[in-house]
């Protein structure tokens, strides 16, 4: 049976793309504020970009806002996308950005909410409340997630980056996943993140969100998961740099790494030749790192 | 201008509760797994809890495994509750439990969904993005926000537990909300988001999420904020025990503590009274503590 991420790597090469198409029916961009204006905003994008995606991440929040019509919208949206799916012959992965967390019986309905109400097929979640927060939604190796890890925005490093006392005897169990680190080297609360995810992605459908605007926590946290999944915002409208976040962050395979664009796709006069533009920008730079 | 726990306050004295009723609508626990059971399941805890009710706290989770049904039948219970403080005469603030955090526009999305299109007056925020993720909750002194500090759950340790160094010049800005602490007292993660979340809150809206589960977590958060709102959930059918839990947890004015109690109250033969002899027994323990 297919994990999910060998579903995404068959539609990475598929489509020979790592670019994830970001849904943000941001209101400002809207024709109207209403949840039907953000749909066809969505739509639009998903029939002009479906082609060159390697996965598509509608995001909750700007549907949650237009409450019960929002959550319809975004049933509907996700519908539209496996439509697009069959037409093209190809089936393209859907990454809900919802960075849930919660607790017990609470995080199963969460997670049957994206996952048998939505139907997506992979979700973003907070990892601040542990394991047993995040077990409902790895049961099925078909669905995966991504843990925030690095996050793109400026206040990531007011937790993020904190360093970790690994001497103290806390949470010892857990400190099983760091072995093989060089003692002294200072650990920072996301590198340990992404240490705990490798440590229990053991059905592959564990993923990390890692911020494109932060080079050398691409490359450290890489060094620390030389296999896992990135999924990586923040290039384009937040600054973040394309060659330098893909050198630091594929891996050996030239792979590994989505690279979300949302408001750079949406807000180019023509969002089909964009992505078809980023995704042949893409093609080049993992070329040119072969050689 | 009233604040979000001067309201609390008034709340608090006028129905001399520190009890929260958590609306939380489990599958298992309805009549049919439908949102229009759901949000029966719900209008009738109100109805029965309202008089001992300092606060109620809807959790979305259970609300959006229905869709857009779910989010209609969410903002009708909330509604619902105005209706009730009117009938009662005294408002009672709702918290939303969501436990949201994103970045810069999206926060802004989710905030604009809790607060707008909603109503409610609280709302449960993961602290992992840092403080920009937090923002545009707290710009309205009369909306607030608990962020998740040491939560109830088992996993709970593995990453709130772990223990900062504060001597690497990681976050250095931060740094300065934990000016006074011994030299060479750990810091574990839980309490240093208890320092942080300290120093914003400036406009008195900002309280913690800590688990009546950990005694420790309360004792230690408690004498790093000793004027802050908790919200305690695990009284009950988590195993937290309530004299001990406010023992530790109560400020020295015996508030700024809000007890959580969910389906200790909804599965009991009469939630009513189950709500009023939690609410006495609280009272009984504030008392205690007094002499």
């Amino acid at each position: 049976m297919e994990t999910f991420f060998s579903f995404l790597e068959r539609r990475v090469d598929d489509s020979s793309s790592l670019l994830c198409v970001g849904l943000d029916p941001y209101i400002p961009d809207l024709k109207e504020a209403t949840a039907a204006s953000a749909l066809d905003f969505c739509l639009d994008l998903v029939k002009q970009t479906a082609p060159y995606a390697a996965a598509f991440k509608p995001n909750a929040a700007f549907f949650e806002l237009f409450g019960a019509d929002g959550w319809a919208a975004l049933k509907k949206l996700i519908l539209a996308i496996q439509k697009e799916s069959d037409r093209i012959g190809s089936r393209i992965p859907i990454i809900l950005d919802a960075k849930r967390g919660d607790i017990a019986s609470t995080t199963e309905a969460y997670a049957q909410s994206a996952f048998e109400y939505l139907g997506v097929d992979g979700i973003t979640l907070s990892p601040y409340l542990g394991k047993d927060s995040i077990e409902p939604f790895i049961h099925d190796q078909e669905k995966g997630v991504f843990l925030l890890c690095k996050t793109s925005n400026p206040g990531s490093g007011d937790f993020q980056d904190l360093i970790i006392n690994t001497g103290a005897g806390t949470a010892p169990d857990s400190f099983a996943a760091i072995k093989g680190r060089p003692q002294g080297m200072p650990l920072r609360l996301y590198e340990y993140v992404a240490y705990l995810a490798q440590h229990w992605n053991i059905k592959n459908n564990i993923g990390l969100v890692v911020g494109a605007t932060h080079l050398d926590a691409l490359a450290s946290i890489r060094a620390v998961t030389p296999d896992m999944w990135f999924l990586s915002p923040g290039v384009g409208a937040q600054g973040g740099e394309l060659e330098l976040a893909l050198r630091m962050g594929l891996r050996k395979d030239r792979r590994g790494m989505l690279i979300n664009v949302s408001r750079g796709i949406s807000r180019a006069e023509s969002p089909a030749k964009a992505a078809a533009e980023l995704r042949d920008e893409i093609i080049g730079i993992r070329r040119k790192l072969k050689q």
